[in-house]
């Protein structure tokens, strides 16, 4: 890359809210910043439901990394995929689109790769409940929703309609709750008026929680809040309960009162994440044990034991008991490009990163959130506008803000319609051109087996 | 389906212009309708380029059908594609999307399922030229497109980077000259901010056109003014040119001054469409011709030979020689809906189906396009502003209509950014969970040979 040979070169491995922050903080400083992503744009996680339930097109919390950084000159973004760091040698080892591999050479590094979501020990759940990290498993997990709407609608055996009208969401944290809240919205209110076989309005939506209660991070009040809310909205809740089984049709759960199987053709993970897999692949080389959920250790400056010059930050590290949510990678962000620019100044090293907690919120449905801030909470609508003006002002751009307030305002007024509700097709495997599949085809267990089994199995 | 026993049926195939008007027009009648498409959605067509090239949400141009006739309790809608008619038992073979078939049974039949894009007898050129009919079609482009601009960035070899900056459109009808005047505009005057080692400024879009002229169906005036403003835009227009090879990374052409290969690493299909596979398939079955174009000859009521109770109307139907427009379809939808109430109230049926030219238009550019209304011709503002007031007359819903208004004052200010940007990662071959890919690198070549060799082949 044409970098400047002698100035200070930062590469910065993800573009998500750490790796944004750390960027866009150096802007003043005299270095030279490389952001490698395998994405070409950043992603405003917090409101990724709202895509996978079609209230908001991909594009308004998806920008490109490149147009946020448009107007920093010493800001580079490649599209590319960090697969390895040489320590020693102080290089990243990139894969391009095309496959080809190349080495970006730094003096500072900083690490900013997030997480996944996590099957804990059942990778095999993924084919059958998927999760939503990225843009396109939230475009996929639309397609689900959607589809089985459609499928109940085609349906001609009412036991089967039954099954394709129940949702099981797992876990019951704030994307559990959202996405629940949501598809009980769409199913309750949105869609009846548009199907005429189906009755929307009769679908089942429930929601299992291995913990005690609801949004388990959440204080007591909040939770009942919640809870009673979800429950009004006609959210089935299952407190302590697994899921421990699953397949195309049915998830096995078991809870206090025993075990049950639950009919249906439709299940969202929203359980666990997982730190990326360069976590581990760094804990290794450093000789340090990644925790639990496979987050890398850092020290209170961020930095990986015995390399000053490398920084970890975000949902990647455990740092201080910290949340896997957005305000801690930020600060760090921030905290990060100060230590690297008072090195760059020769000033003296800032004193250890310090997380100031700015609260939690969760929506649950219309004019129903939470909110907890310090001593205050609040619930209701004064959540609910509270929740929606946080969320605008961290949104990065102001066409983006506008456009996601403009489809708040279609999503309530005047037909409580959705705007993007399309359902993809799938290119199946041995495509020929032009002929595409829906997701609900291509499943190993529709080529066996009609799925419109009659006798209710 | 729950259909009232007695009532007249009427199975319509395919949402698209002429298949939405027949049923919305039959919102009166004494018929339940069935509109049976493979997508849950309408397509404005017209607009697809803007998906391409980043302005437009696929959402705002493609409304769902159920909430597009949700008012309308004689229709219903279903999500399957329809594979075969039996003419005489009158019944539509559907498949569900989980494969299993079904049979609609049908007292009148209207068959609307439009065109594809053609390769002419160039199949192998799919995979080397995308088109654009659906919206899968367009996120497809709009991946191509955006990521060789990636790739450039990328690069270091000038000579690969030049030719991941060279993008080549087949075909200068209206689709051809919009998608190249949006390439243009993008490489020319929105990205070059946001790229550091590539000069985007410096892509070249090349268009090709077999015919003497751009937009050979447009008057000679607005032709010229068309070629003009491209040009002036910095598209490289040839004329009298085919495309009579290509592979991955070139077209070779063959024109007036004798044959040239250019070395492009984007192309872009925009020469032909032929009807959809249910044309030919009826026409075998009536024993009649299909057309060069594949499309079905109909009677001037729009039915078939020898069966009045169907009709076929659209771009997969040959009728008086009317171009494969929106307005055909959409008046040829409201005539076999006159034709059919009449005939369940026992009216006279109306004469023959007679169209009304209601003119034709093309966008070039900000500010640049040709409007030809009869004897009028409008170009440069005037006309630019009359093909966006009607653009969105013709689109559907109030929320959509003031969405598109709102991404195309984004597009022009205050950054001339495109919000909808977004680079999707396609699942490969023998994916894993979570393991996903660019289609760059998906590609057949790329498996074998790295793209980026450097002796300029």
């Amino acid at each position: 890359m044409a970098l400047t040979a002698d100035r200070h070169r930062v590469v910065v491995v993800g573009g998500g809210f750490g790796g944004l922050s750390v960027t866009r903080a150096l802007a003043g400083a005299d270095a030279e910043v490389t952001l490698v992503d395998r994405a070409n744009h950043h992603l405003f996680q917090p409101l990724l439901y709202q895509v996978a339930t079609g209230i908001l097109p991909p594009g308004l919390i998806a920008p490109t990394l490149r147009h946020v950084l448009r107007a920093q000159p010493n800001a580079q973004v490649l599209l590319a995929e960090a697969g390895d760091v040489d320590l020693d040698r102080r290089l990243v080892r990139i894969m391009k689109p095309d496959g080809r591999l190349a080495d970006l050479r730094y003096d500072s590094l900083v690490l900013a790769t997030g997480a996944t979501h996590s099957y804990f020990r059942r990778a095999e759940f993924a084919s059958f409940a998927p999760g939503m990290k990225t843009i396109e498993d939230a475009r996929y997990l639309r397609d689900e929703i959607l589809s089985s709407f459609e499928m109940a609608e085609l349906a001609t055996d009412p036991r089967e309609r039954a099954e394709w009208l129940t949702f099981v969401v797992v876990g019951a944290g704030p994307t559990g709750v959202e996405l629940a809240g949501q598809v009980a919205e769409l199913a309750h209110t949105v869609l009846p008026r548009s199907f005429r076989d189906a009755d929307t309005s009769e679908a089942r939506i429930v929601l299992l929680e291995g913990a005690a209660s609801v949004l388990p991070t959440f204080g007591p009040r909040l939770q009942r809040y919640a809870q009673r809310q979800l429950e009004k909205m006609g959210v089935e809740i299952r407190l302590n309960t697994l899921a421990v089984d699953m397949d195309h049709e049915s998830v096995t759960v078991q809870g206090e009162s025993g075990g049950e199987t639950i009919r249906a053709r439709t299940r969202i993970w929203a359980a666990g994440v997982r730190a990326s897999p360069l976590a581990a692949l760094l804990a290794g080389k450093l000789g340090v044990q990644a925790d639990r959920a496979g987050r890398l250790p850092v020290g209170p400056d961020c930095t990986l034991a015995g390399h000053p010059e490398v920084f970890a930050i975000g949902d990647m590290v455990s740092l201080n008991g910290l949340p896997g949510v957005a305000q801690p990678a930020i600060q760090e962000g921030g905290y990060v490009a100060t230590v690297i620019t008072a090195r760059l100044t020769g000033q003296a090293a800032p004193g250890p990163f310090r997380y100031r907690d700015r609260g939690s919120m969760a929506t649950i449905g219309h004019r129903r959130a939470v909110v907890e801030a310090g001593s205050a909470k609040f619930t209701g609508t004064v959540a609910y506008l509270l929740w929606g003006l946080v969320h605008l002002v961290y949104l990065i751009g102001w066409s983006n803000r506008i456009g996601t307030l403009y489809s708040w305002a279609c999503a309530l007024y005047p037909s409580r319609n959705r705007n993007h509700r399309l359902i993809s097709f799938h290119a199946a495997e041995g495509e020929v051109a032009g002929q595409r599949t829906l997701s609900r085809a291509i499943r190993p267990h529709s080529a066996s087996a009609p799925t419109g089994r009659s006798d209710g199995r």
